[in-house]
């Protein structure tokens, strides 16, 4: 079991930010990454579409053999975490609970949360957060053009400062102390986020957040690989071609092995 | 045969741009139309997986009975058409060729076309110009912010404007006389690119090309309805709140009746 490998999906790119973390985290664990581009985005789509992919992703990720399952889509893991823990025997952690708990840790009294469409309509950081800290006022706003502008490499781009600053003025102007980047592409855009929100806000990066977390329950269930070498293999649902050229600024390295299965 | 409905897919609301003209110009006919939203967009997708899902969304709109199928969508007629026209035996009228054809007429020598990444990767409009204009000079531009930008309602704002600045500037540096809008949101977008282009460029929307290719084809084929009362159902993939939220700005009007279906 503990030679086993972590299962880790999203709906495209943006969880590689999270397999960069339990890469230099956990040196000695094998990744399995499930992408499932053909059907990417999850972000603007029901709960009931997302619960259904990522399902289907979570099925072919534990065929290949996990000892834990890692949803690292904060659209699927605010809407789909309950009946993912119910189909499957593995752990499964998600990147929102490990998010909301670094921002109460962080100390965040006013804790603004941005993410996609449905990650902010699902309300599910809003309950993970008052879980917490029952007093904190929690503030929110989606922010759907985020995910293009990190997709399309303008994460540093003047026109990246100017969307982030209409869509963290409400939040701003609500005094928030602490901001959750409540979508795994965001911090792409820390740059142009910092600038806008100015050096009193604490940002809380969920992939971080999330790869203490997968250390954490593997030490506690004494899942860790002992003397594994580590080392990845990506799956994707579309040809690979796209998602290598956009996933090495996720990933902040070249992917070697990418493999394209069909899903669902 | 004449009675039967006309059939129209593109991978979301885009191609209620498509439709709102074949209401304008067909008001005797019966519209049925398919937003494929379970798996939009199809513009960052590969060509296999788009011609996949196009034949899937075909197969649906011919199962209802049409005598006509529109693809309502510019990636979908760059890199499936010749096999929608081989799947089925209803004519097949895609979006690309009456673009092609109205840029042309009106003159243009120096064309510039602007879409998807799969739109312009395929090089299918630059193959239909030239095959109709082989003297032409033509430069394209794909422009990947636009749909989220038209999908966010900010096809007025500042950011809009920027953004169209940065994408056409190398196409201006070419002087072009005509610019194709080789996407079915981008017509939302027209304040924005012509405050950009200035108003000496001939912008070419593919929509109302459309709508005159297949009023034109109905009458050659005599397939016009006769006395039909128009009506328009609707069909999408994932539940309908956003593509009924979303879609009033690209028809133009309140969309009645929207069905989920599942294809594929």
């Amino acid at each position: 079991m503990k030679q086993q490998a972590i299962g880790i999906f999203d709906s495209g790119v943006g969880g590689l930010t999270v397999c960069r973390e339990l890469m230099r985290q956990l040196p000695k664990e094998q990744l399995l990454y499930l992408g499932d581009t053909a059907r990417v985005p999850y972000g603007t789509k029901s709960p009931v579409t997302v619960t259904q992919y990522a399902l289907e992703a979570a099925e072919f990720l534990c065929q290949q053999g996990i000892k834990l399952l890692v949803v690292a889509c904060n659209t699927a893991s605010a809407v789909a975490l309950p009946q993912l823990r119910e189909a499957f025997k593995v752990p499964v952690i998600g990147v929102l609970e490990p998010g909301a708990h670094a921002a109460v840790s962080s100390g965040g009294n006013r804790i603004g949360v941005v993410g996609t469409e449905g990650t902010i309509s699902s309300g599910s950081y809003g309950q993970a957060l008052l879980k917490l800290a029952p007093d904190a006022a929690v503030f929110s706003a989606a922010c759907p053009l985020f995910v293009p502008l990190a997709e399309e490499g303008w994460s540093d781009h003047s026109v990246a400062h100017q969307v982030a600053g209409e869509y963290l003025a409400p939040l701003l102007a609500e005094k928030i102390d602490t901001l959750v980047l409540g979508c795994t592409h965001y911090p792409l855009l820390l740059k142009a986020i910092r600038a806008v929100v100015g050096p009193g806000v604490i940002l809380v990066d969920s992939a971080a957040a999330t790869a203490l977390e997968v250390v954490a329950l593997l030490e506690c269930a004494g899942l860790a690989a002992v003397d594994g070498s580590g080392g990845q293999r990506f799956f994707v649902t579309d040809v690979p071609t796209r998602f290598r050229r956009i996933g090495m600024d996720f990933l902040g390295s070249e992917l070697q092995s990418v493999e394209q299965v069909h899903i669902g």
